[in-house]
């Protein structure tokens, strides 16, 4: 294949987002050193543009030098030890990655279920937790990928808080397109990945960490079970010592200063705004042509929907019809919901008003629905 | 720190190396998505282009989604467990990383060291593999980043051949500028950056697995310590099933695709000549200005090249004039080395005539030798 031939796609699933070529422009800038002063400084505003996002002081807060499951491996690893007892809120495909990654890393893992497309109840999370007092770990997904729910995260965190329990979010596909709220809702440690609502390509992966939780880096006995995603080696180099620890993908860095400098420009309020409204227009329009909504009403993302196709409509071949006839790529089910639904990501520079003008003109052309 | 003030550097240090570019353009294409089949024919493209830069037929050839350590770490967790024997040479910083991970995945590591800037005798690697006929892991590093010394391999790899362990090789700083051999070796693992002579930005590290190390894979009684990592998972995206495991980093794909067309056009061999005809031209400069190479004779590689300074000369300010001053980056040293002396690549793109003559014109314009 020729890099010549690429087709350009609009891309409208789960991720990755449209890339606006600013950011385009960014990642082809020259590469310097990992360790060049001019790098150092790009690193600190990435730090600064990440810790507005994520809405939180947190000092250790940067990038992983890999996708979002590379921060999720991260958050978990360097705080939990063998025997540790983690609780993880499982309601899609995330939360059981979540609770999968734990255990291979020697954790007691306590699921706290609910049924797809529905959040798991704080109430019934905050139950569990009392039950473990000494659960080093307290995880759920902020904006779960495969369903399209918004996981309400206030009650927990203030539950949480008193406890020697550390609060670990997954906000890969929130970021950047709904308030994550770090400090507010007293997360430790929160993850997400560039290519959603962030709006640059995949390779980076943020991630913060509270003082709560590099205290427990601190006092843990056994080192991090991962040398690559050790935050306490991590730490050298992004503190004042600037010590190697391995080479950072600076072009992807760029891409992602860049994204962060878009996102000061436009404001993170009026982001969240477009977000919100671009997404409830879609569904709408979604539910007018015979789509049903999957995810829970009241907790539904803007920014990611997940829709059951018409009855009797098969969705693998019209989704392919939208891809080869149309240049746009939505989404299918993951897991338990394979083959029965739509993920239509509208995310960062593709939460747009055009997007879904020809969104609703692909879908009405591929499923006959009200004139095109 | 704006984007538009960044002053390019010619990249002269132990990476990234100065990047191409065609290959800028590349990383700047239109991101489409990971399950496109536009993008998964391109990855199978670079599978094909990664065995032939690795010099091996392994299927199960790939580029791990983060940087070179991430490789390394995919590279012994994948086959090693819990109380399992790791042999490692150890003559400079890589292989005292390889050591350190081994030891962080419960391995019992049995350390043959060197002195810093010589090989590892193969025969007492040998030695030490008769002792350990159980290991599982006879692991040394073929281009030692921190002193410049290229390791002999074809007899350790006769030797681990006919038993039951398995042959990791670090070639980071190898692959595209100096040959690696997985098959003629017999290395059942081998791992590299894309950042060094491949000419490409950090943030892919090419891995190759062989049918033996699979095979280990598919009979280990317990997971993979890493979820991201974990080679039978990629397995299933990799492979003719397509299955969601992560969002792969698709741009930099891209300009690893484009390294290695650039690297098919020139050819293997041109490449591995070009560098050779190179580094001599400079290590040969070096020594008549006073420099003393650090790495043991008739070991050297010549795309990195270690160089103690000239007599009473300190590296850090003359290294921070080079940069400022001529734009131009070397590498100090790492560990044991730090203080002591530069770390000079000529790599990949960078492995021209004209970087060597902008190099020592600027080395006598900072040390006042000879002339400028």
């Amino acid at each position: 294949m020729l890099l010549d031939d690429l087709r350009p796609r609009l891309l409208l699933g789960p991720g990755p987002s449209p890339v606006a070529p600013r950011i385009l422009d960014a990642l082809g800038r020259p590469t310097v050193g990992h360790l060049d002063p001019q790098f150092l400084a790009i690193m600190d505003d990435v730090g600064d543009g990440l810790r507005h996002v994520f809405g939180t002081d947190h000092t250790m807060t940067f990038p992983v030098s890999g996708t979002g499951s590379a921060a999720m491996e991260a958050s978990l690893a360097n705080v939990l030890e063998p025997g540790d007892t983690a609780i993880v809120g499982v309601n899609g495909v995330f939360g059981g990655r979540l609770a999968e990654m734990a255990r291979r890393m020697g954790a007691e893992v306590v699921t706290v279920e609910a049924e797809w497309g529905r959040i798991v109840e704080p109430e019934r999370m905050i139950a569990i937790l009392r039950q473990h007092p000494h659960a080093r770990v307290l995880a759920v997904v902020l904006a779960e990928t495969s369903t399209g729910v918004e996981q309400p995260l206030a009650e927990i965190g203030a539950a949480v808080a008193g406890t020697e329990t550390l609060f670990v979010v997954d906000a890969v596909t929130a970021v950047g397109g709904t308030p994550v709220e770090v400090d507010r809702n007293r997360i430790d440690i929160a993850y997400a990945g560039t290519q959603k609502c962030l709006g640059v390509p995949p390779g980076l992966a943020p991630v913060t960490f509270s003082e709560r939780a590099m205290e427990r880096i601190r006092t843990r006995t056994t080192p991090c079970q991962s040398w690559y995603l050790d935050v306490s080696l991590l730490a050298g180099y992004l503190g004042s010592e600037r010590k190697y620890h391995h080479t950072a993908p600076i072009n992807m860095v760029y891409a992602l200063h860049e994204g962060l400098t878009a996102i000061r420009e436009e404001g993170l309020e009026a982001r969240y705004a477009r977000h919100a409204r671009i997404g409830a227009r879609l569904q709408g329009a979604l539910v007018e042509r015979g789509f049903r909504l999957f995810a829970q009403e009241g907790h539904r993302l803007p920014q990611l929907t997940s829709a059951l196709l018409p009855e009797g409509r098969e969705e693998g071949p019209l989704r392919a019809r939208l891809l080869e006839e149309h240049g746009i790529e939505v989404g299918g089910g993951l897991g338990s919901a394979k083959g029965k639904l739509w993920r239509i990501g509208l995310m960062g520079h593709g939460a747009t008003d055009e997007s879904v003008d020809r969104l609703l003109a692909a879908v009405d052309d591929v499923l006959g629905t009200r004139g095109a």
